[in-house]
């Protein structure tokens, strides 16, 4: 049973305005809502017609990135009121500018430059997963090293694609862990290392999915990797983040470089 | 030469807050800028010293998203003026409920679901990419198909990482294409079939800068297979999307289902 129905209208993705009608109500802890994306709005038509749809609905909110007043109007035409980010926002950054904004699609500039760097950045982060070809470790932006299933190749990924950097990563496996050292590939990258580490229990709950009761999902064997992993990373004042209660895009942005 | 240094404080990741602020910014087009992200400013002290941080700065502009108005005082008390999404936006929300807001943490509910359902669909993903484990296409929410360098991969993972879609993906080889039907693998999953194509000039770009001077990257060799591949989208209604001038926010946007 939802309170809300809770609409987010984008003359774009989209990401923007779920991004922001998340946090806000996330604000409002009592209210129950089910959030439906209407992304691509960015015709007089399409915006009437999201507008019939909205004000159909029982009990609607809507949020909306529409950047030409024009995609605006038919939502007030139906007597709806939206939060738009940039009718609320940009009045301020006006004033503060002494400046007029001059609507436009939501995009922001240079994304085909973004997307090829993106795109290679994915390309190597895939090709530099999990330990393959250590070799050109020293291309990276970032080497995430950690024990199996830590987290490493999500967090890679992510930080690829969100932010176009190019991020090994490299398992500490028991094997090197017996050694008490780093692996000597990584050795001559030390400034670009960032080592994961999570709960015990919460690591050997991942491995336990994987390889019910096998030794390598035992808590004790969880424990004794990460506790080896730990000590290189202090040894070699290795940067960690602890991923126990951390989204992907916590880890990531505690991980970007500033 | 920036004429402003525009911050982006959040005592979140900044996601958010940095989007926010580039859709903004993207109105006022002759502005210059350069975009410097303060994550995690979740204590008084943090707030202070990010709030001298930018005072010290010569020209800068400061976005946020700070939902503890604790959080939000030093920085006014160095006189700065943030453009603050909450404060911005709350006081419109509250008026459609009839409810006050509560600040908290800018953290989004369900956290550790969400985070647990999105890493089983990039591990999903990386499972079935490039048409591994085809016994297993019949668990995805989406199979991805098209030629070799179309942009399956990274349009896959986005979608597993931003919305924890599983998602296989599957060339079309020229052998497959020169049967002048789909592989037989994909038949019984016509209804989750997507395609994706490209401009032919772009896949040989795309692909020289992997082959250089290679048949595979020629621009003759690259439209037959987009061709072959089209007629066979077309003859089995596949959805289709053209990813010449698209990010992967925006293919995946049009790739989600409603």
């Amino acid at each position: 049973m939802n309170d809300y129905s809770v609409f987010c209208v984008s003359d774009h993705t989209g990401v923007t305005v779920e991004s922001v009608a998340k946090s806000v109500l996330a604000q409002f802890p009592r209210l129950e809502c089910s959030l439906i994306i209407l992304p691509f709005v960015d015709s007089v038509e399409k915006a009437q017609a999201a507008a019939a749809r909205i004000a159909a609905a029982p009990r609607a909110l809507t949020f909306s990135t529409l950047t030409d007043p024009a995609l605006r109007a038919p939502f007030h035409q139906a007597g709806l009121s939206l939060f738009d980010v940039f009718d609320l926002i940009a009045p301020s950054v006006e004033r503060a500018l002494g400046q007029t904004a001059t609507p436009r699609g939501g995009h922001t500039h240079g994304m085909a430059h973004d997307y090829e760097a993106r795109m290679d950045a994915v390309n190597f982060s895939l090709n530099l997963d999990d330990g393959l070809n250590p070799g050109r470790l020293g291309q990276a932006d970032l080497i995430l090293v950690g024990v199996s299933r830590v987290g490493k190749t999500p967090t890679a990924l992510y930080l690829a694609l969100q932010y176009g950097l190019r991020v090994a990563n490299y398992p500490l496996t028991p094997d090197d862990l017996g050694q008490d050292d780093l692996p000597s590939c990584l050795k001559s990258h030390l400034a670009r290392l960032r080592g994961l580490t999570l709960a015990p229990e919460r690591l050997a709950a991942l491995r336990q999915a994987r390889y019910p009761d096998s030794r390598y999902a035992s808590p004790a064997q969880c424990r004794l990797e990460l506790d080896a992993a730990e000590a290189l990373f202090e040894r070699h004042a290795i940067p960690v983040v602890d991923t126990t209660r951390m989204s992907v895009e916590e880890i990531a942005a505690r991980l970007r470089p500033a």
